[in-house]
């Protein structure tokens, strides 16, 4: 028996008793310690949907988890009851032609948390496949195991990019995922990265987590160019100006989404300078490097938290940040008593 | 001494008598034999411009040319006399960031053939750094050493799109370029190659030189999905079709340019799907993989070419495919008697 | 029930009734049709071990299969009985390290047929997850389905080593993996491949299946340098002298095993000429390019093979090859009557 | 006119006065002012040669260097008269095969400082192709201008073993090469870097520059497996013992020489765990990176300095570190009065 926040309906979200269910052979129980609010988990809060994937069951949201193992299936043999653990939200099937060719984030048949019908981590407990519960090392939070998961998507866009030493790097977007994808260039040997935002707080943020140069438009580059896009507002008309401002053979990474199927883009540019524009998707195999990322200070996670919420206000934290877009990052911090 | 084509405006050209300048060091002077019509020299031909290339001074077209070395420089090395080349078209600096790079395709400093304000080899003869004139096998005639540079075109496309054994592709656009990426397309492994194209003579001619399917609309793919895509047409449309027809993790590659310097893409299939869109700008390094290719019978040339005009009729070879669009290759023979 | 090929120790190979298992949910139960002998196969039956692989119980050889659908899991969704298939003989975990970086052949919870403790498939009926059984194309017989196995080796082979149109490939060694290795070098584009054997039989045969040039040791190539080398003979000094012959940035891809730990390569010549000589072990996601590859007719598989027994007779199949040096490739019909 | 240190024969190091070249076209003249020691040098002025490459004629060695623009070819145009700038030693012919692959650093035709028949750096000034001039940042110290060469190799090899954010990297030998390497792999994202050697001096300042571990022996790793191995030993037993160390999958770049032509490698290892061992030469395009890391902090440079000397004392230079072994790096200030 363990309580979790369950989503009924757009604005809908209840607080319920849920039973364990038995664990598969190689699971483990994980007492869920610190979640993330996800942008994601706002927009099925609000909507009840995100593109084709609909809320058609009552739905537990929460992605970005870390946790105690409490319990193990028969063949679990990775962990010890007690390790602190981030788990990854996705487990893949591991045998379809994606997971074979090395791209399990393609996985059709992914049981991913809070993607329905799977139910996520605003919950006291969740069971995982044991291969996708990490050991934190004492260097992490609970908080920052929490972070890992968009750290992830941070390190993923970097790979796609192709960041490397002496890289010059322009992030659009300061929110979190912005704000990480920032700190896993510099990590990765960026030295240059500058970060857009039409928010003057989150350029501060941003600055302050190690830009090494803010601006209010793509425009302010004033034509310097750029190797490397990593876009993640979603926005056209910036994603536009992002690609523009790549150097010949430059890359662009779409990491935000937006609202529309189609979006117009530059292609005479990509064309005469041969640019290459990817997609991301989640991210695959990246727990050990945002691990290790993080518990060497490479990458700051704790500091992005401007607020935090017991389990029972877990609707109080999927509305913060439509109430105050300054704050970057809100958590819910599962065990706390209300 | 000898005869050019002479650009001096839109639908303006001028066959007259040219010094020959003093060879550079590493120079060869070529005896221009066979020279392809592309499709930039119609566009030149027409409207005496391409985009921010404008022809401001009287300018010699063609750049897809072979021939026969008739002088050396004096540290000339590689090539003696009388020996049969075929002429990669721009030489590039080979010293700027871009050449160091590896992507000398992208040299801002490259001299290129009929690009303003370089003459290009519509013309007796020309002189070339001898590192690209690449002296071509009996097996390869003339004309099949011209059009080692279109297939150049299609030897980068399959490179960037990864092509390779077991892959599955789809090239919009039946043209010459449309045409020789299938051919190479099939050479690098791939085992299924459908050619989309509006003009059914040109889908013949595909099924005749090897696709394994011709379908006059990608729609006709009717959900089945592909690898590759090799994007000849510039149109926004199909553009936006073909990227919709790739796999999970498929690569989309540019080559066809249009008019216009945005376009509607599907990103949000580029992002779901993670999707890869990258742009081609000429070529790099092709030349002793297309002759390898041309001259082992992996791919073919000559039943290409539908039409052939003398130097003296290069206006007519420049109007032919305007007035007959099923023609696929059109040559002038520089050395015939009128 | 069933009869299978037993291995209880060196040379002592019993044919015996086994009693079929409870198919997991997404397994299928496939009749056995045609096996090949492997080298592996003949090492085991002679040694009773390889490396660190001991056979300690009694073992059931072969993993190079092919069959027909006959039962199903319970979750079974993509094969249909009566199906044939070719099997992918090795079943990783899909979820460790390994199987999440997207090289599952380094899975080392794999389950792969013929290596203790896990039984292979000179047997009736195996059962294997349907995932790693691919229906197989009318074009294919049921020796090529047990075919594509040797066929993935060279798939794997030319994809470490970058082969591609233009490529000049060295082959050492013109047994099976030799030959195939070769074909899938041509398919992919290679416009020159040598081979390299001390028999002349087996020259005769790369000739025949495609080979450019063949000779009898390295040497023969004259200075001649080529691009990637696909060492298949596990001998140290073919293996260095191969190395030497590869151009400025070749790559050597060591295929064949040597009996010893360490060997002796030229260094000096990897540093200076920046070479590099990298390992294969076994394949990952081979088999659609495999399929593929056989059924359009780039590669040809039946035409390897010079001798078949019947499963009772599978110890003269593992004997063959060391009494006829000059057999390319062995098959075991395991359903034919003795 | 302006002096320079002169190799007349192994050990026979004269100072002289040399005369001032004409500029190529694209030239400039520096004026040098601190050139770093490199291996080679000392080899040379023992030896006087290094393999294939023999001092035949008198021979000014010295190649690590920066200086001051003080004189421009006709042509040049990317720096101005006073401009402080970091050399690049080799200049590429810019046309060749390797050239055009994107491999520059291959290019037979190149001249390279030191190399014979091309005079060195020890000199007053020295004249090299604007492009290979680097302008250096205030940031940078003369001294360091000149390390961005050893910082090369060091980058390099980083980007052949593919070091990314949470590499395990093992670095054997900590001279100048290793202390580089090892920087360069931190900046790249590594997170954990062991090196080895065999002096403690050198293990303590490979500690102070950042090195996670440091060890005398690779065994000292207790069979904790490494990603990447930056191999600096050019010594047969260490690198077998480092490439034993690589995990499945894992990368050797050879950076180090060592005086044999061929060694004995791990080659079981290198098949059963798919290992990659890849030479290095020099390298290529590293230089911008080079600067942006040093000039952003990321790299330390003029902390591995423990020694100067001015040009007429060149050779005790080219002594000292014979005559003390814990010496990491020394240099020559060419401007300095004696």
């Amino acid at each position: 028996m363990g309580l979790a926040a369950v989503l009924y309906g757009p604005g809908d979200l209840r607080i319920e008793q849920r039973t364990v269910q038995p664990l598969g052979e190689r699971e483990v129980l994980v007492e869920v310690r610190s979640v993330g609010v996800c942008g994601s988990d706002v927009h099925y809060y609000e909507h009840g949907k995100i593109g084709n994937f609909v809320v058609e069951e009552p739905l537990i949201l929460g992605h970005e988890a870390s946790g105690v193992v409490v319990g193990r299936g028969m063949r679990a043999r990775r962990l010890e009851i007690g390790q602190r653990v981030a788990l990854e939200p996705g487990v893949p099937c591991g045998h379809c032609a994606e997971c074979r060719g090395g791209r399990y984030n393609l996985c059709a048949d992914v049981r991913f948390f809070a993607t329905p019908p799977v139910d996520g981590t605003f919950a006291s407990s969740v069971a995982i496949h044991e291969d996708f519960a990490f050991a934190l090392p004492p260097e992490l939070s609970d908080d920052a195991g929490a972070l890992l998961e968009p750290l992830s998507v941070g390190i993923w866009a970097c790979k796609k990019g192709g960041v490397g030493p002496g890289s010059r790097v322009l992030v659009t977007g300061a929110g979190p995922i912005g704000n990480l994808a920032m700190q896993v260039a510099l990590a990765s040997g960026a030295t240059s990265v500058a970060v857009v935002d039409n928010n003057r707080d989150r350029l501060r943020r941003a600055a302050q987590l190690g830009a090494t140069t803010t601006l209010e438009s793509v425009e302010g580059l004033k034509g310097e160019r750029v190797d490397i896009l990593l876009e993640c507002t979603g926005n056209e008309t910036v994603t536009g100006a992002g690609i523009s401002a790549l150097r010949a053979s430059g890359i662009a990474v779409l990491i935000g989404m937006g609202p529309e199927v189609d979006a117009r883009l530059p292609v005479a540019a990509i064309q005469s300078r041969e640019l290459t524009v990817v997609g991301t998707f989640r991210y695959a195999d990246t727990y050990p490097a945002a691990i290790a990322l993080a518990a060497s200070g490479r990458v700051e996670l704790d500091g992005l938290i401007d607020a935090r919420f017991p389990l029972a206000e877990t609707d109080a934290a999927l509305r913060a940040n439509r109430e105050n877009p300054a704050l970057l990052k809100v958590m819910v911090d599962i065990q706390e008593e209300d």
